[in-house]
């Protein structure tokens, strides 16, 4: 019989497997595997890993492929309440330098959303209380930008995003928007409201097993693209809101929480369309400079 | 404006999501969880995943879930290639103490294998050399374990798994097989070759992009079980197969690795069947007491 000491030891096993990624011609493809196995080896051992709990990690990770599709992303799901894109996040963009700040994609981003007039209602059925937002995209020097892309979304008060609503019109809430030669822009969304992420899959799961909540403040998402400029992907929070303290994503920034003004019906502010009493948001969006000629989010699509 | 100063750093993302599990009821969840939330940061971190990267891995893991089904477990593969699959045996059996030694179960097996008598073939059409394969299930004091099943899959001269194969029966090369009153157990089966992990998919693209080969070295799957035993899942490797150094899972214990003898088809020792040369193997399988009222391949399907 052979000796047992000829057999790898558990830090033998990593080595190995480090090691395996060894030849790999591209260097950054090699630092992120070799830096992966190890971590993910040292989470193993770590916690002495058992044969079950190996296995039953498979099976999450398999319901989770098999929920996904091209309009949930369950994978999105796990890496935001994990903590993992604010991290990543955090780390593109360690410092804003004036630049209005960043957060996550999240999983409800479609590409393709219809290009809609200034002014315009994102909403294509009844959604909420009317709130018209409006202000200016402008560089880090106050230069307005004109013919920069505004891309929103959001979910309505029936606490849906389009995608996740069979009886929503596509495009229900969602929209892009050109500035004009002043860098300004305004467009008619609701006021949003808190949501719960879907809870009715693997992620849900985790968080009723763990006793978290899935609730997330109510918010805007913005996307902002511009020639010669970082892209902007942030969202726009209702500083009334609850759970701006608790998001169960993390992806709340104090500059990103704002007040919106409630105005009355008979405001004689009140924009074209809007009969009733509605809130309003000015804000001014503020891009970086770009030193990349293609940016992860230009094409929105590689999530999904 | 708010100052940057109170946007969280990356360390402390990191502490959030990691606290965000410190009300977790089972000890054993909040553990497991705040280690992978950890080391998932550190990785992250370490290596300063880029906002393109984190999008590249949320395809892949998508692609990966999408590509898994009853008949193919891509979670498992990356499990196997990144040599996690073998830290876990090894945690799990730190010490064989006289026991057979075990090694991974492979995306391959499917429960409810046939239960065929004893002698007969696994093989339902031609698959290569005829292999006799006879011993003995034992307990680490000599005892021979009476009753015992052991569930056989291997692939034929083809390379493929039955599960693989569209041509192939269901059973082919497999079986389930109960030791007699000594302990005895024989089957026919055939001589392993060397073969691919399934390279069509998320882990062959990375195998690819490494520089690393999908082979695995020859070998036949069994798992033992017996009452108050612990369930051993092992292989038997060939000694003369190619690829027994660089096997792309990680799997070969020297151990585990045995010679196949030469026999000619005019042999006296011919079992009744084989009419053309043959190999065989008499091998004992050595079973360590079980510990635990249920072991998590009893029943085979919780990985599938």
């Amino acid at each position: 019989m052979t000796s047992s000491s000829t057999r790898l030891s558990p830090t033998e096993i990593t080595r190995q497997a480090v090691d395996s990624f060894a030849a790999t011609p591209d260097a950054r493809s090699r630092e992120i595997l070799q830096s992966l196995v190890t971590h993910l080896h040292a989470f193993v051992t770590d916690v002495g890993l058992t044969e079950r709990e190996w296995a039953d990690a498979v099976a999450v990770l398999t319901a989770t492929g098999h929920i996904t599709d091209d309009r949930r992303q369950e994978f999105v799901l796990w890496s935001d309440t994990l903590g993992v894109s604010m991290l990543v996040d955090a780390l593109a963009h360690p410092s804003p330098g004036g630049a209005t700040e960043s957060t996550i994609l999240g999983p409800f981003y479609v590409p393709g959303s219809p290009l809609r007039e200034h002014g315009a209602d994102i909403a294509e059925q009844e959604a909420g209380t009317p709130a018209w937002i409006r202000g200016r995209v402008r560089s880090l020097d106050g230069t307005p930008i004109a013919g920069a892309e505004l891309d929103v979304w959001q979910n309505g008060d029936n606490e849906l995003y389009a995608v996740q609503d069979p009886d929503a019109p596509d495009d229900h809430l969602r929209g892009r928007f050109l500035t004009d030669d002043d860098g300004g822009f305004s467009f008619r969304a609701v006021r949003p409201v808190p949501y719960r992420i879907p809870d009715d899959g693997p992620v849900g799961r985790m968080l009723a097993a763990t006793g978290r909540h899935p609730w997330r403040p109510a918010h805007i998402h913005v996307v902002v693209r511009a020639a010669g400029h970082a892209t902007l992907t942030t969202h726009l929070f209702d500083a009334e809101s609850h759970h701006l303290h608790d998001d169960t994503v993390f992806a709340v920034k104090p500059t990103l929480v704002h007040s919106f003004a409630a105005r009355a019906a008979d405001d004689p502010a009140r924009p074209p369309g809007i009969e009733e009493s509605w809130v309003e948001l000015e804000i001014d969006l503020v891009l970086a400079p770009s030193d990349h000629p293609a940016d992860p989010f230009v094409d929105g699509g590689r999530t999904h």
